[in-house]
């Protein structure tokens, strides 16, 4: 792709952001506020939309989840069932002007998954089940804030488990703990991320969150540095030691919700009388799991841990670009030879082939933040090289092209 | 896949529908009504709708369309610029509880693509530029009907495309011609639709639509059989004639409409003042143009056009599976082994293991309509064969494996 084709540009000054990650992306033209909480996902942040969304399936898949995709508008009725037509404050409401109909805009679908599974799931040899999709949700926030970390629209990856019984679910929530720790790792705060007890006493294995430790979070939580899980702030009263190990030598940090895990028992399936005949021949309620992890949180959470004062540093994994081409002093011929032998190389390359000056380029390259850099200009071509420079590192490396490619 | 694993099952009997393609897709498992207009896609019909996304994307991208991402949730105070907030009756309003905020849910992205576009487009060196999406829209029917096809929820691929001048803006409407063709055909349905003008007079020009002619469409459109272009019913009293060759014996057909395309000129760019400043250094208003295709009603088309008694025929490009693998007469065993065979050979195999009659396999077989149905018995293992036969063919051909391998 050349930069002077692509639909945005970058910003030097926009509008004051409440986050580092609202700024950062919408400087360097990944995402737009349409409104209070609402972004569009411009081609580059597009991009890596994507490279998250197909590490989250991935790992779906691998654990056995079939994709669906279920509609953001809910008849009352399913709200109704569940009480949280009038209990969820977050629920945006529409009514159909002709007909009358009054709808639900989905903040997550377990109102629409219990009825639907209901229509196919009858005895102990239909399960267990998972089915997942990856979706738009919508929540009636108040205030929207934190850049793209609380938004009033919002793409969702939340998959639904049936079991026979609570140990079949139990065996289950390990494999997702584990999908999540995968995904985590594979976008690149996997180390930063720490499984975190969401609630106390009795009820502590029933609901788990997915929090990335960063200065700039908006939840407290206390760490248990032998383990490497952690408590919430809402239970540290009750709960002051680690869940796991009993250490009493807790750490406070800052850290964004990515991502949750909760046993759902048979709330729902009470709510909807999903019942299955089991071996004994006798009804039972079907025992259901959620899991989810907020898309856009991911990456505003991966450029809140990944990014210093002159940009962002994507991790390779989600980066818009494996490349960041950059010609100066008149070498577009020479540049042009290189752009082509890196993309047949299978390489995705972003070529700043802009009518720009050295220093905004290079500075450009630094805000969008892809992970290696090669500069071509009239002193790398009488060497007969390039000019290699990661965008995590500040030393800069002259080789030759074949050299370079050999690495890849 | 294994189909005892399936998330769905099969349906004999549904609630009576008003369409083909709801009564087949909801008894094949492919589609789920949860309200009046408002589809889940099941993982088979996701699979078959992710077929069609990217033929279309695709085709965009050859048309130099870059992909972006705009939100269902929009300002009031864009579609106030444009007098849509009062003027369109299918605009669905939400009020947020708490902040009191205004907001429309879209079903089209005019409002939103023309004040974002300005932020990026300055001068004539910045165009021409062309971006899409593949995102949720949102109607206000009154009733929605005909299965797939007139829904209050919808996917659709919505390009806009920016220009200098009507000059450009036609010749890249040209090119969005011939992409829409390609994706048509691609789709299995290029045969039967026509680009139809939507409207009459010297307006004809700047709007057509694409039609698939099929005996239970909504529309009435008249249709030259020397052009393969129509007229739509509206404009029948003042184009009495071909538009394209002034032929008089234009034909009734009955017809759904699968996209359309408009050349909005300046009608939007003057709403939100997006200028741009030309080479003579003079400021003008950008031309536009807009490119929809419904993906659901392009699916629900394929299976109104593509169907018989028995079921749906899929063309191989939008098929859920290639191949639909069934065991007979305790073949378990053999079946395990042909289905392992197939799917390193890199076909999609759907394999019918469950224990249910001959019968009942082949029936369903049938009815989910994927090309072709590979029957394995005690007699084809006997014979050292498989036994063939394509969807849309009554015949039976008993070949080896290894023979219908090299045919791939």
């Amino acid at each position: 792709m050349k930069f002077s084709t692509l639909f945005t540009k970058t910003k030097k000054d926009i509008a004051k952001t409440d986050s580092v990650n609202a700024e950062l992306l919408i400087r360097g033209g990944f995402v737009d506020q349409l409104s209070a909480g609402v972004y569009t996902y411009l081609p580059l942040g597009l991009r890596v939309l994507r490279k998250i969304e197909n590490i989250i399936r991935d790992e779906m898949n691998k654990a056995g989840g079939q994709e669906l995709l279920m509609p953001a508008m809910h008849p009352k009725w399913n709200w109704q069932q569940t009480g949280r037509w009038d209990s969820l404050d977050v629920l945006f409401k529409v009514v159909g002007q002709l007909s009358g109909d009054e709808m639900a805009l989905g903040p997550t679908h377990e109102e629409v998954i219990t009825p639907l599974a209901s229509k196919f799931m009858f005895s102990y040899k239909d399960l267990p089940k998972y089915v997942y999709q990856i979706q738009d949700k919508f929540r009636d926030e108040a205030r929207p804030k934190s850049g793209l970390l609380r938004t009033r629209e919002f793409l969702m990856k939340d998959l639904y488990s049936f079991h026979t019984d609570e140990k079949d679910l139990d065996k289950y929530y390990t494999v997702m703990e584990e999908a999540y720790s995968n995904i985590f790792a594979s976008c690149g705060i996997g180390k930063e991320t720490v499984l975190t007890y969401a609630s106390g006493g009795s009820f502590s294995k029933y609901s788990h969150e997915y929090q990335t430790i960063c200065e700039t979070g908006e939840d407290t939580i206390y760490l248990c540095a032998k383990c490497n899980v952690a408590v919430n702030k809402e239970i540290i009263t009750e709960q002051k030691t680690c869940p796991e190990c009993g250490n009493k030598a807790l750490t406070e940090k800052k850290a964004i919700e990515v991502g949750n895990i909760f046993k759902l028992k048979d709330k729902f399936s009470k709510a909807f009388g999903f019942k299955y005949t089991g071996k004994d021949n006798k009804e039972k309620y079907v025992e259901m799991g959620c899991y989810g992890i907020g898309l856009g949180r991911v990456l505003a959470t991966i450029v809140e841990v990944s990014h210093d004062d002159r940009g962002i540093i994507w991790p390779e994994s989600v980066a818009p670009y494996d490349v960041h081409l950059v010609d100066i002093n008149g070498t577009k011929k020479e540049t042009k030879e290189i752009h082509k032998k890196l993309t047949e190389a299978g390489l995705e390359v972003l070529w700043d082939d802009r009518e720009e000056s050295a220093g905004v380029k290079l500075s450009d390259a630094d805000l969008l933040g892809i992970p290696e850099r090669i500069v071509v200009s009239s002193k790398t071509i009488k060497a007969g090289k390039i000019e290699l420079k990661k965008r995590d590192s500040d030393k800069e490396e002259l080789l030759s092209l074949a050299d370079y490619l050999k690495r890849k």
